[in-house]
């Protein structure tokens, strides 16, 4: 089973494609909001238990100074999945990500791209997929609707 | 009374010109470590129990992904400092200057520059002569003492 | 006391925030426009005679090559608390915060986020705060406000 | 098992953080270089037959235009971990961390920071316990040591 | 004869600037999705084929961690372009540009401006026009038009 | 007569390229240190009186959040040259020259390239040759020198 | 006399600003479009011929690698004030502004802030100031106007 | 015949990597000193006469705000390549890479890497082989010593 969690509410737009990547693929998961600077004890209980409540792995979304994902990270041994979010008054997206993706040595947060909530749900799954064979099928069947979609693109293109 | 934490003991180099104010301005003072990642409960405590031990400013100096000082805040209702440090590893500064700077609206952290643990004492002590006016008038002592330094090296350099 | 000032009547719609905060807390305030630039005179009268007008705290906006607030907090002792507005030609908020965030060791400017002037408005009453008990319980609240809030979103996304 | 790649020898002194991990935590692993650029076809068979041969989860280090972890993300099923290297002429890391971590839909990378194979390993340690309760709890223990350190640093300090 | 690659049907409106060059030109061109995330086999039939199909220069054009053009260069002999296209979530288009500049030694890419593809397609009829005169005298042609047209707009402003 | 002006004297080895200019042009100057920050009001009286101490124009120097190039231009009606000196914290100059650069419409600083007072001098005297031909005259050799220099390491290099 | 060129016309609506301010301060000026990467001789002529024709001042304005203001001040000895633009595809002006600003040693540009061509038209009615002393005189009225229109604003804001 | 051009001397140590390549291939070339800033009739005459005097392509590296690379671009019909070279005084290599990279619709530079001469020539030759098969044989060699050479550190690892 799967968590997402966002600093904001105003970050489910952003997140909903991880639990849209969960839905394809069959993942249980769960999704909520949960705020490091605003509910600190909430997010201590979230990573506290997350292990002990069957959670595999934790995406985490948040924007501006990002502390959601890595203090997560701190608590739990889950690997941890960050979604920098580019927030209203954001630099360019630079805070989220540089706020997510340079965790001191120790605690890492497997960073993916601005905005990118459907690639940390697809890492999930390959997450989950080491120790679920069938997940790893239905990761190369995406993979192959990928390749197919292309090769449509580049077949109406050539003509 | 002012606490200093810091991320790690490799931050003492840059985090004791904050100290050195303090003994400077006759401001009593704790130091220590205090890591958000590696000791998150630690960090609660002492974000917890801050202001019922008596502190009225607490500075957080951190480097990478900082998540020291907003943490901090997010925790307690004193006002926290955060300075920045430029780690190892770090992208020029700017990881740590976003992840402490670019907090969301409810939780501010008052940021200096790169590096600046001297300027988040004299920050501090700011704060405190709003309720102290013998350190307002040190604070006014001190600043007229830059000032001579400056007129001092302008004299030499009119020679 | 508090006092905002901004550099340019433009930036209003984004200081006000800081008034906002006031009103909500019940704090004296005072606001108006001091230019740096245009007006450098009077940006010296205002903040030669900030403390002894009465004033604890001032909030300085400004965007661009953003002088304000560290030249107000270069000419009085109280603490200084920098917004950095993000002007209609600026690189992306860059230059207003560098501007405000990198002052020489001697003259500390307390820098929020980006149009943050919300957080200066609260890290001017936590200023405040340590020498009136009040406001730190009024904090204490209006943390459980946020807290409050978050735990609804959180209800009604985990439905 | 887990497999540690590098666009160039030279990468090797960043990259053996990951193996020390491994050792620590007694997960077998193997090491080599395999370059985009240099070996593209080397490099397919590298990703193309990585599941087959047992591999888990891979880790993969480039600097520069660091195209490696992404091309073997989109060749294989498996979780990608990606070290953005600083090369000599980087533009401070810049070029790495963009290179790695802005993947597009459908491919992800999970990027850890500038130069962190350590915590590339502990990524894929924590990735490797989501199927084995016994690295879970190493990693546990390993996360209890982290906490000693620093409290002994803070015991230290606090003399 | 000369190819353009894109590496997603939603680069066409950038890209097809370079195929209009080349109908200006009377160049003979071919131009396909080709992506090297979402088909890697695909661009590496693409890139290893090139030459022998008689294509004497390709045209990539690619956003994000933009890796076509630097993995098709790594395969082929031929010289090859870069368009740093600028995508929904890019950072500003540093992410494309660095991704296809940095190009390790070895293995160059011959950057243009961020979704300069009109600049891509000048530049491939240069390389063109190395060995084919009639070429270098329209490209001569070219230029003077564009002269033409300042020295009317020079005209029309000095009225 | 013109004015070289800088905010610390450890900004001296860089400013001296300006005075050397001077002496080799035959311009009477002063040079001095005067700091916006921690002698705010010796720059007032500098920028005050610069005109009818018969300055024509002035150089001034300062790293960091460099606030003196734009508050002497905001005080004094003498064109002002800036020069955006890399300090020891600096976030790779890029703080210096926002700070300088970005001034808002009304007071202009034309700002010359990171540390670079040697230009600074010749922009000087370019404006001061506005009114003075054998300045003009002697501008002229200098870049004479400049093109021979050039043409002897081109000549060095062919053979 | 001053000049205004522009690396093209869809730089007007920028540049205008300059002819305003000298319209505005009665100082005869001429405009124009030159393109030092599409008219290369006209620009030659232009900068050669500028002092001649009587030229004392020249505002130059480009976007993206913008090389007119530098390509002209390598040819005139007249001071060249730089502009730069911000372009359709910039890099949120960082092109412009580098290209003109970071000067080698030698041959300065005086650049102003991004997309300020009214501060040009101001610091080239400085430079003409230093031998007119009625404009001089132009000057201070122009800021006493900047500072009666704060002062307004502010009378109005503390109403 | 290839053309080595550079804006100063000092940027020898960077180019010579052009020249090493030109040898290895069997390339004929020159190189040479011009500035574009020091001696831009110089840079005019080399750009006008270079196809006639029997280049086909020309390298051209410069730092700072480099404005040799696009200048000659403008000039000429050959294809240039331009090599940003980090100068002493540089915005991290910013400077020279988008003075180089940005240009304007009509007249491309094919830019490489930051300091990366070697590939330079590399394209260089790339561009020369559309009409030269023997270089097209030699660059397949050259690329398979790469390949080699990454084939032995590899076997050398895994042992």
């Amino acid at each position: 089973k799967a968590g997402i969690i966002m600093g904001s509410k105003s970050d489910l737009p952003v997140m909903n494609d991880a639990a849209d990547i969960f839905k394809e693929f069959g993942v249980e998961f769960e999704i909520t909001v949960v705020s490091a600077h605003r509910t600190p004890e909430r997010m201590f209980e979230y990573a506290k238990n997350a292990a002990s409540r069957g959670l595999k792995v934790i995406i985490a979304g948040a924007g501006g100074a990002a502390h959601l994902p890595g203090m997560v990270a701190s608590i739990t041994t889950l690997p941890v999945i960050g979604v920098p979010v580019k927030s209203s008054n954001s630099i360019d997206g630079w805070d989220s990500i540089l706020s997510i993706l340079q965790m001191p040595n120790g605690i890492p947060v497997a960073t993916v791209a601005l905005n990118a909530a459907k690639n940390a749900g697809l890492l999930a799954v390959q997450i989950l997929s080491t120790a679920d064979a069938s997940l790893a099928e239905k990761m190369q069947a995406y993979k192959d609707e990928l390749r197919k979609k292309v090769e449509e693109s580049a077949a109406e293109m050539e003509k």
